[in-house]
């Protein structure tokens, strides 16, 4: 009986094939470009998700948009809040790590960032805003068909127009999706998530 | 008591304000017009999306391509099945109303494009491929932390490779995103559903 | 990879053996022959479930009792709501098939009948009884021991008597029954739910 | 703070309407007279189920006859296995303290029968063939959906026709509808369960 | 197809080894002996829990502390319903036999310390105390975190103190590791139970 | 519409009453004076427990003695790997971040640390013998009944004896109990978690 780990040699970040930059459409190593200009790294969930090509490209284009921060109808941290929520409630362990750091960022509060993407129901810092688009997040996320009126008229309460609620229906749709990317290729966290 | 349905006066084909379509941005209403050439009408789906804006006209960008005929790396049947499969796990009324008879179109058999829409497990005529795509899409749309990796090689002994098996994730999770759309909106069946 | 189905040659309405009708007992050939008469066909669920003999007989009697338009303390179309909505809970898909047809017959609406089939919930136009009955008839079905005494309040408030709201606590019942006999033997659909 | 129970004056062995014998139907009234002459008693399930009426009966009818010691093609032994795990599974306190007495005297062991009334899976003395019932019963009773061709393959091997195996699913579908009935009444257990 | 049990030869009490009395460390000898003073015998998971050696006399003290008529802020009453319910919810046969009876004589009513172990859900006779401090231990011990500020405000309307609410935390939270030890090892019931 | 958090002011580490030190038990006064010796501070969650008075006492007694890297049969780092991921699976925040920590410095890897804590399932890292323990621990945690006698082979394959068997079970319950603390009372992380 050994105390060490005996770790299988992992030397992939996904577990299917990673392409190779060169190999990529021109949108797809367009998009690794800005990323990379903008972290100052090509985070592993790009490199991974360069799998699918084309269709690849075009999630991205919709997913980077609903997180950009200089534009969209509900504040950026509204939109990292529920980015973080659905990723936990999801269970994506990439996401959560990723978006720990974002979320800490924007809120100015890293220690609060984390414990979001642990468990928002145990953060009792939260403001009502903001725990109520995670309730709205979670449910929407794992129970879609229990989304009542009444749920839609707690988010009109916080003053959102039907537009800006159905960008937050969109910031966790497009989650449900990235999130089961990256659960299905068990991206390998990026070590700039541990710093 | 009575026997009538006494039903509300529902006029609208969604929850949320369904915009006109002269206001939308013109990706959209490009969009609009190609699927009123394809199908004859404008579907309630496209018409109540359209609240998402620029969003939207992503989405659907993203959505359409996976679920083009005349290109994809797995067969059109494939992606048709792991669509209607999808929708009936997530639960959304629209998604399997307009997908059975979809499928039912692509495989000729329009009962069995019904039967798998309302629950793939009790139709004893599936093929074993389209039962392995089934079982796929049901797990990584409710439980995608449970997809293993001996799920991914039964998916590689149909023949697939890393890319059609990273399709048909595409596939699963955009109607993730897809049917969280529909249930969130509850759009009304088209009546071009029921002929 | 080949775009067909490659179906197995299912050529048995049921999983288990389909009895001879000459070899029922009386009263189940009673029974089917007046199905036949009623329906201009005898239905796939009463050749299957004639396997059980004289327990069968006894269930039918049971069971069509239920569903007699012409007696009842509750309204029909109440009654064919709490099937309906009961056989989509318990996930059958011969009884939505089937119940989809006959509540769309019962409230003159065919597209609300396949509708309720599918999910009551996403159907707004559902009246405010029918929708409380939907209710009643999901939490008695699937999870029995949360029905509480407000719940039953509710069903006073539609003007239920005591002995109406256990009938309807024996059509759900029943079809806790009849769900579990067509799921199990997996029934195909009749071709006639289909026109 | 008392040290007292301080219960509420529960008068009625029933949640609704208890009604008069003198008033129910003849049929109704010769079960209970039936009953009362086999067990020196009228039990509470009898009473309170009488409020269904002539339903009341036709289900009497039906499930009576599954649980006669007399008659069936699976031994009384098996079908009160079937009874009581599946009363266990639905949680029917009624149903699980009148099954562990009727299961113990039936097996002649009255705490094998009490401890399968609370749950099959811990008691290792269960012999395989009652275990792969239980099981069966549970699966059946909580998951429909969910009995595979191999679990059906199972029951066979123990040397169960097609048409045994049909009764078992009588027995567990009947149970259901019981179960469904005395959790709904919220039945009193009788004087008699607890001697 | 025979009507006789077939058991298998159970003979020990435990799922594993069960050490010898005289090989266990001096503090469980004590409490072994302490046990069998108040009892008349030593109960089967006090034999079977000795495994744990010096870990098991630890939690021991934890436990018998807890429960203690003559000391503790909550009625012993009180701690009894709470341990009875929190066996019930975690499925633990061998504690719901126990306690059905150690609640019964507390409560000076052997039928309902019976029912309570079996479902307090269906025990219209609980006093309201008894019921919300049944509500609390079934949330706590299956879904802590749904626990909310409005739960703890529920018991402090009973008149408990923090200190009091805390102690029925411990309560729950000891059985939640003691019902994990009983069910993990299959400990048979005492005869005693049964009489 | 405000980007800020807007925070509750919330100035205290627990959901309920938090002891002052000084009027502590002198065996829990003891602990936390232990414990800040070996930390450099003492963590919240022994500040919020204190509230159990010589309850707390007797369970810390308990459970530090379970974690003692010198004594114990299972290796430190498997009873490290059993009690963050059963803290994970029970959902408790503090305890995930604390033992994120100190499984990360047990194994010399703080990055897998941290991972396990969020997932073990993701974690592709992880060796087999600490995989089956985490399997283990989560099953032992959320579905106890269901640890069949195949569960525990394999945890004699590893090469554990009966003894280090329920060693482990200890540690899953003794933290089923303390994660239960840590939730009810949402003790804060410590500060020194997040460096």
């Amino acid at each position: 009986m050994t105390d060490t780990l005996d770790s299988p040699a992992i030397t992939s970040i996904s577990r299917l094939t990673v392409p190779e930059i060169a190999d990529l459409p021109q949108a797809l190593q367009d998009q690794l470009a800005s990323l990379e200009r903008q972290l100052g790294y090509i985070p592993n969930w790009a490199r991974a998700f360069a799998l699918g090509g084309a269709h690849a490209a075009r999630f991205n284009d919709y997913l980077l948009a609903l997180l950009d921060p200089n534009s969209g109808l509900l504040p950026y941290v509204d939109r990292e809040i529920l980015a973080t929520v659905t990723s936990a409630e999801n269970g994506c362990s990439y996401c959560r790590l990723n978006h720990a750091g974002s979320l800490g960022e924007a809120i100015g509060d890293h220690k609060l960032g984390t414990r979001v993407a642990i468990d928002y129901r145990e953060v009792r810092e939260l403001s009502a805003r903001h725990r109520t688009l995670a309730e709205f997040a979670s449910k929407l996320a794992l129970h879609p068909g229990e989304v009542t009126d009444a749920d839609i008229d707690v988010l009109r309460e916080l003053g959102l127009t039907d537009e800006a609620i159905y960008e937050a229906v969109h910031v966790v749709s497009a989650f449900a999706a990235a999130n089961r990317f990256s659960i299905f290729l068990q991206v390998t966290p990026d070590d700039q998530f541990f710093n």
